[in-house]
C-alpha cells in the first residue's frame, strides 16, 4: 500500500476553523469541546485518516477492550481466555464490556473508553455503525471486529472463522453417512457467520444432488433454548429429518434434549452435527460430533492485529479467516435402515 | 471501628529516611527507587494502614482488576458476568488477569498494574501472600477475595457463599432420599470452600446417625475430568456408593459421564447432585440436582466493595457469604429397593 501523506493536527484544525489544541483535545476524548465542533473535528479527523505518529503517541497504556454484545455462553469464555493469553505475551491486559445489545456500541460506551485510555478495541459479534467507526477513528483507537454482523465495512479489519467451509464439511460429513433428510439450525440471520454456515450446508446437498427443503432451514439464537424450540419443531414435522445441523454446540445440546423428550435415540434415531467445539462438546451424551472453529486463536488475532495497528504498522490482512475443522464423535451414525 | 490517626506521606518518609516525593513514587509504583529504598517504604506503609485520603485521591480509574487463577470454566464466565455487570453500574470497566497458577498473583503482575491505574483488585480462588498484600496496601489499591484458599489473613475482605450449608443441603437431600452409603468428590485440599462442602456433607450425615467413611470422600479439581476419575474410582469400590455428592457441576457432568460407561442409570442405579447450577445443569442429562450459589452476586458484591473502599469508605463486612439453595432436578431418587 502506497504511504499517504501524513494528515497533521495543524491542518485538521486550520479545514475546522478550530484551534490546534481544541483537535487535540477531540482525539483525547476530553470533554471541554462543544458537541458541534466536536462533530465536526471528529468529521474531518475520519475523512482525512488520521493516525497519531507513532513518534508522538503516547505510551501503550497496556489495555486492549474485548467488547461483546452478550456474555452468555462460554462460547465468549473461550474468546476471552484466548483474547487475555494474546495480550498477556505483549504484557497488556484486557477490559471487558458488555453491551446488552447487538445494535453495537454507542456514545454511552464511547464516552467511558475515552475517559480512560486504551490501545485498542476488538469487537465481537456486533454491528458497527458508521458513526462509533468514526468517533474510533477520530480519537485514533485501532480497532478489529471479530464474527462481524452483516458484511464489514470497507477498510474495517475483521477476524472469523472459516464458517462457509465447517459448514459445508458437517454437512458433508452426514450425506457420507448416508442422511438425505437432513435439517439445518443457524444464528441470527443478521449475523456473516449464520449465512456462511447455511450457504456451507447447502453447497453441500448441492454437490451430492439433494434438493435443498427450505422448511429444514431454521434461525434462531446461538443458545439452547433455541436448539430445544427448532429441534422439536424440526423432529415433530410430518417428514423429519435423520440428522440434524446444529449452528453451535449450545443449540445442539437443545437439540440432543429435544431428541430425548420425544423419546428419539442419538446417533441411532437422529444424528446431530454442533459448531464450535466447546470444552463441554466432548463431556455431552453422546459426545458431540462437531465444527471445530479456533475462537481462542481468533480472539489472539485480533488483540495483536489491534496492538500492531496502535504501533502505526498495517495489520498483514483487512480479513482473516481462520480454519475450521470437522470433530466426529458419537453423535452422528448412519440413518437407521442404512449402514 | 474508630477512626485511626490518618498516616501522613510525611510521616512515613521521615521514618524511612527517605524524602516525601520517594513515598510518593512507591505508592504510584513508579520504578525509579531502589528496590531496598522499596521494600522499606512498602513495609512501613502497610505497618501503618496508610490510605489515600479521599481528598487527595486522585480520580477513578474506571477499572476495576478481577484477577483468576485460571479461566478454565463456565464458572468463571458466571463471576465475570456479575463483577462486569457491578462495574457497568458504577461506570466502570473490569480488566481480566489470568495468572495460571494457584500460588496468587507475582511481582510481574503487580509491576503490570503498577504502570496503568486501577481502582482495586477483585481475587479469585487465590492465594494471597503477605507479600503481595503488603504491596497493594502500599500502593493503596484496596482488594476483595472471592473464594480463598486457606483461611484469609486478618484484615483481609472476602466474599464467598455459605458453603457449608450447601454441603449439608446436597448431603440431607440424599439422606431424605433413602441413600446411606454417599459418596462425596471435593475440589482442592486448600480451598476453604472445598472443606466447608465437606464439613456440611459430614454434619448431615452425623445429624442421620451415619457414620462417615473416609474411602468415600475424594479430592479433586472442580473439572469435568477429575468428575470422571474420581466418579470411576467411586462406582468401582467393592461396596460402591448409591449416591455421589460432586464438588462442582462439572465434577457431576463428569460422574454422569463415568456412570454411562459403567452402564448405570441416572437416577435410577446412581444418584448425583452438583454444586454452582451453572447454566448448563438444567440442560444436562438428565437435568442435574444441584446447590445454586449466586457466583454472578459474589463477584458484584466484591467489585461493590472494592469501589467502596476506593471512597475511603469501610466495608460493610470482614466476610460475607451469599446463601446458596439446592435445586432439585431429575439426577436424584431414591436408592434402588426403596421409594
Amino acid at each position: 500500500m502506497a504511504a499517504k501523506e501524513r494528515v497533521t493536527i495543524a491542518r485538521i484544525a486550520a479545514e475546522a476553523g478550530v484551534s490546534a489544541p481544541t483537535v487535540s483535545k477531540v482525539i483525547n476524548g476530553r470533554p471541554e469541546v462543544a458537541p458541534e465542533t466536536r462533530r465536526r473535528v471528529e468529521g474531518l479527523l475520519h475523512k482525512h485518516g488520521y493516525r497519531r505518529r507513532v513518534g508522538q503517541a503516547e505510551e501503550p497504556a497496556g489495555l486492549v477492550d474485548l467488547v461483546f454484545a452478550e456474555i452468555e455462553s462460554p462460547w465468549a469464555m473461550e474468546l476471552i481466555r484466548g483474547a487475555e493469553a494474546a495480550a498477556h505475551e505483549a504484557e497488556a491486559s484486557v477490559v471487558i464490556s458488555v453491551l446488552h445489545t447487538h445494535a453495537g456500541p454507542g456514545r454511552d460506551w464511547l464516552e467511558r473508553i475515552a475517559a480512560r485510555r486504551t490501545d485498542g478495541v476488538v469487537i465481537v459479534a456486533s454491528r458497527l455503525s458508521e458513526t462509533v467507526r468514526s468517533q474510533l477513528s477520530a480519537r485514533a483507537l485501532p480497532f478489529v471486529v471479530v464474527d462481524p454482523e452483516g458484511e464489514p465495512a470497507a477498510g474495517v479489519v475483521s477476524v472469523g472463522a472459516t464458517n462457509w467451509s465447517g459448514g459445508l464439511a458437517a454437512t458433508r460429513h452426514l450425506v457420507e453417512l448416508g442422511h438425505r433428510r437432513i435439517g439445518m439450525i443457524s444464528g441470527p440471520p443478521d449475523m456473516l457467520c449464520s449465512q456462511a454456515r447455511i450457504d456451507g450446508y447447502r453447497a453441500a446437498l448441492e454437490t451430492a444432488g439433494i434438493a435443498s427443503d427450505p422448511t429444514l432451514v431454521r434461525r434462531g439464537t446461538f443458545l439452547v433454548d433455541s436448539g430445544r424450540t427448532h429441534g422439536t419443531a424440526l423432529l415433530t414435522m410430518e417428514d423429519p429429518p435423520t440428522a440434524i445441523f446444529a449452528g453451535s454446540d449450545l443449540q445442539a445440546f437443545g437439540v440432543l434434549d429435544a431428541a430425548r423428550r420425544l423419546g428419539l435415540r442419538v446417533p441411532e434415531d437422529l444424528s446431530v452435527v454442533g459448531f464450535d467445539d466447546l470444552p463441554l462438546a466432548h463431556s455431552a451424551w453422546p459426545p458431540l460430533t462437531t465444527v471445530r472453529q479456533p475462537l481462542g486463536d481468533m480472539a489472539a488475532h485480533a488483540v495483536r492485529t489491534v496492538l500492531t495497528m496502535r504501533r502505526g504498522e498495517n495489520p498483514d490482512a483487512r480479513r482473516v479467516e481462520l480454519a475450521t475443522d470437522l470433530v466426529v464423535r458419537d453423535s452422528t451414525a448412519p440413518p437407521r435402515g442404512e449402514g
